[in-house]
């Protein structure tokens, strides 16, 4: 399944990067499209995200999640 | 001595990083330090720094040198 979310304050490639790796360790992840232009992130899993998990990812790489 | 330059380009704190990193493998360097808001890069080293190993480490990182 696909989630769809927005994070805010990427500039660069090595934001796109740092979100994408916290995200893609996330259990059940399989793939994780950023879209830098629009901060859109799109996370492809086997199941429902834990959304406190997805926040914490975010917040980890450094990042705000936007409410989508 | 110090050489100071100017970098285009840079975003955010991954790219200071980026630059800091390619600069600081250079001959002779001993200390790099980047101002984010004004792309002001100040190299610290050992005797002059050679100009076009400066411009090819500021490319490899992925920004560029413009004139000081």
């Amino acid at each position: 399944m696909e989630t769809t979310y927005r994070v805010t304050g990427m500039t660069c490639g090595h934001c796109v990067n740092a979100v994408s790796a916290e995200l893609t360790a996330l259990p059940g992840v399989t793939d994780v499209k950023v879209d830098l232009a629009t901060g859109r992130v799109t996370v492809t899993s086997q199941g429902p995200m834990d959304a406190d998990a997805v926040h914490a990812a975010v917040d980890e790489a450094g990042y705000d999640l936007a409410e989508a």
